[in-house]
């Protein structure tokens, strides 16, 4: 398969188009059918693909960042008939098993992109719905905060996935359902088991959607609610958008290279070292200026290179199992732009950078490669990039010099950044996660704040997992790098998606924990993906034949 | 295979050893090499399959009942240099994916069933530990309260389930050593990734044990540290245990009949009706004399009954996909059962039997089968028998009654005990997640207490899911059950994990979410159960081959 590439911008959507009418914007689906991914299936009734929804999270992307001025944004499909069908079936039934597993946590974080919108950027989505909306269509639905559905004797919503294709509604459907709608047990156990789905007054009732309206007051009811959304949110007026420039990558052999992160991928040990560069200049002087950089400034630029070469990991290097963290640069100029973050916390664009470098490191947290911090001179783990640390499986950090090297011993210097700017999906900081047992941990660390934490400091303070001196430093490393690849990479997946989400559970987490493991089971059971499964035999007209025992 | 069977007692136990001594009691675990299921392996280094576990459940549930002037249970090896190896893992290895599947969920129970016994009876758990303690056996001492290891320079606890079999530690073992211990996320990650584990006083410093004691004071500090705990016990003085007689079961065809439940099986439409008869005779004038009717008490005689019905169609009616909850009898004698309970919850029996009860409800909620209650007229679904109505996936109700029936229509009775007796794994009674949505239908319901609530006022409070009228009754269920019985039984496994738990989650429902979905689709993943996968060539010598690719 070629390389998939999740750079976009609206001039080449296939499938979206946003368009915006003052403080709103319509954010129209109209999946061109010859527009997916491979030439294998076509993309009728709007369903999607990858191809489609990398199109939808640019699309979410750009109207947090480029359309500051739009406070209600109205999901509605651009066909006559059809909200949305779905994830495409066929797709499904060709697909690998790494592809659908992969393929459905980024929907499934782009799902929580528009939830993230809506509560923290107050750009709230509201779903209208007039035509099918089935499976993955009324899973995107329920991503908005409000439902309107068309009542038309004949729109409905449903989830028909497992009495017709043997699967879950995988992208958050089950888990919205009873969580964030909370429909009763067993109401929900029906919707969930009928193929037709619910419509009118019932789904009202069923906490299904928020309301229904009549056909010949829709557009004007979907306008008017639209208004009212809008007229609550808390974003400020007259706010000019930054334009999210085509990101600069190079793709040279194993190297990728942006302007500040780079990425060396070595086959032979399956590892790849993302190195994240620290500012090469000093902060904005002003918010303005910082405006003025646009995607330029420095801890936007990198968290969108960061994000692209861990989705570009993710879904073309499926055989890296470990991916390395290295920084280098400049500390202060690190907690410089982390301070300037804080102190401009009301600027709707500082704070749309940190809710990004937030969903960032959340797409870390559920990547399955294991993830190890390399501590050493000259790089710069503070604040924001400290935040590299916490969020790997484990970390390395040398202790004092090598010979012949004259910079500073390796340091880790915590900031504010590290004790609320980018909480994980359990809710929990990063250092709450890791600390869950001895909380007062965290204080110490706290006291911390702004100092230069050499190795043996950082290892009492427990910020990394081993310390090691020059002497060591290769053996100790390379040993761990060579256990670590040779262990099943299933174990190893499961393993990690155990540990790293201690304490608390969210909705976010029971996605990508209970719903999405099960998904998964499923995707390997014959029932579904077996030469007589319901995935397989999609649309032959075959009825899939089941082994009936349960397990 | 032979089927199996749930009851034993101690004096045919094969692979464990109750040694009261006073308050103390020490549990005893010495498996016999050739006691298990099949002569396919042998159990060596105390190592468990299912029979092993079987009598552990049994041991655990007479502790509380038969001994209850038992304060704290130490749980210790009767061998040598070894605590416990785990699940045996040839076992695993040849068992088919169901078997592995149920018998996780069963020792996963079990392990709850020791914390319930610490939490609710204040019976607690030391877990002494010498010798090795790996994978199941670090996972049976993580249910204990408290962990002593012997430091010898030898003894080690660990969970090698990652780097030696391609599995995970799946009995809870995960989630206990995030959640429970709280052990930091990178240094679980090095702990599970470690093959040899962690012993001596680093096990301590990272959380893995309580407290380390030199091999010279191991009998007296474990003596002394028993007493400690029992001192801290609330259990009463002078108890008097009851005897758990032998359950009187009668397996005829494909009915099974106890003294108050009844199964029936129509392997045809792949249903089982299980039919709970309501108390026989009033309750007891004292408490002096439900004590003496011991096991014969309606509550407990039915609770083990449910509970075995439940087990044998785990594991012996595997292509039964729904259960059917019928009940018949006098409501009233239902709810002065559970009158009587409430009236005497300070009394260590009555105590027990509610927590029993709890669990058994429990285990419907995590068993992988649709359950559908039926409340016709007849019927006596009234407080600790209207639960199986909020256990069940969906509920049917008759309105009105049948031509010819004389007996009075349909009816639900609440009681306290559908308010707090029997909360469910996530901490919530079944009406609370059953009303997440419309927490005011809680306060209606319970106004509600005592009376008779016919179908359409159930259906008006939201208790039952469907009510037909007679004339529409028997073609409604028929449909219904052929509906569900023709879904692939992994979809509906799958989709009712998810919607039966709504809500907040917690260590238990973790397990049985987050950690068993993953370990059920490693159980399925060609790296460890493939010719060339981990557990299938375990001890053969080879190496397995692992596909490199992560997911």
């Amino acid at each position: 398969m070629n390389q998939i590439d999740f750079r976009t911008e609206p001039s080449r959507y296939r499938h979206w188009k946003i368009e915006p009418d003052g403080d709103i914007a319509y954010l129209v689906m109209d999946v061109d059918p010859a527009g997916g991914l491979s030439a294998d299936y076509e993309l009728k009734l709007n369903s999607y693909d990858l191809a489609v929804d990398i199109e939808l999270n640019d699309a979410v992307q750009r109207l947090r960042f480029e359309h500051p001025e739009v406070r209600a944004v109205v999901l509605k499909s651009g066909k006559e008939n059809v909200f949305c069908a779905g994830a495409n079936i066929r797709m499904l039934g060709k697909a690998t098993h790494g592809h659908k597993v992969n393929f459905c946590k980024f929907t499934n974080e782009t799902r929580l992109a528009i939830e993230d919108a809506c509560e923290h950027s107050k750009q709230s989505y509201l779903a209208a719905v007039a035509g099918a909306c089935a499976g993955g269509g009324y899973e995107l639905a329920l991503s908005a905060d409000h439902i309107m559905l068309i009542d038309d004797r004949r729109s409905a919503v449903s989830l028909p996935e497992t009495a017709m294709l043997a699967v879950l509604p995988g992208t958050g459907g089950l888990t919205r359902v009873t969580d964030k709608r909370k429909v009763r047990r067993d109401l929900a156990d029906v919707f969930c088991s009928v193929e037709e789905g619910v419509r009118g007054k019932k789904a009202v009732d069923w906490r299904l959607v928020d309301e229904i309206i009549a056909k010949t007051k829709w557009n004007d009811a979907v306008k008017a609610r639209a208004a009212e959304i809008a007229a609550r949110s808390d974003r400020p007026n007259n706010a000019k958008g930054i334009k999210l420039e085509p990101l600069d990558r190079n793709i040279s052999g194993d190297t990728i290279t942006y302007a500040n992160v780079r990425v060396e991928i070595d086959r032979e040990r399956s590892l790849a070292t993302i190195s994240v560069k620290g500012p090469s200049s000093a902060i904005p002087s002003t918010i303005e200026a910082a405006h003025a950089l646009g995607s330029k400034f420095w801890p936007l630029a990198t968290a969108r290179e960061l994000e692209d070469a861990i989705l570009h990991l993710r879904f073309n290097e499926a055989k890296i199992g470990v991916i390395v963290f290295r920084t280098e640069g400049d500390a202060k100029a690190v907690l410089d732009h982390d301070t300037f973050l804080g102190q401009h916390q009301n600027d709707w664009l500082m704070r749309e950078i940190r809710h990004y470098l937030k969903r960032v490191f959340k797409r870390i947290d559920v990547t399955a490669r294991s993830f190890v911090t390399l501590v050493e001179p000259g790089t710069c783990f503070a604040g924001t990039l400290a935040e590299l640390i916490f969020a790997s499986d484990q970390s390395l950090m040398l202790i004092g010099r090598r010979d012949g090297d004259n910079r500073p011993p390796a340091a880790i210097i915590l900031g504010e950044a590290n004790f609320g700017f980018y909480p994980m999906g359990n809710g929990l900081t990063r250092l709450q996660s890791r600390f869950l047992g001895e909380p007062e941990s965290i204080d110490r660390a706290r006291e911390k704040i702004g100092e230069i934490i050499e190795a043996e400091k950082a290892s009492a303070l427990g910020l990394v997992t081993f310390t090691y001196e020059a002497f060591d430093w290769d053996d100790q490393q390379r040993i761990m790098f060579e256990e670590r690849v040779a262990y099943s990479p299933d174990a190893l997946t499961g393993m990690e998606a155990n540990l790293r989400f201690a304490g608390p559970e969210t909705m976010e987490t029971k996605i990508f924990g209970r719903l999405t493991a099960w998904q998964n089971w499923i995707f390997q059971r014959p029932n579904s993906v077996g030469e007589q499964g319901a995935l397989k035999l999609y649309g032959s007209g075959i009825q899939p034949t089941f082994d009936k025992e349960r397990i």
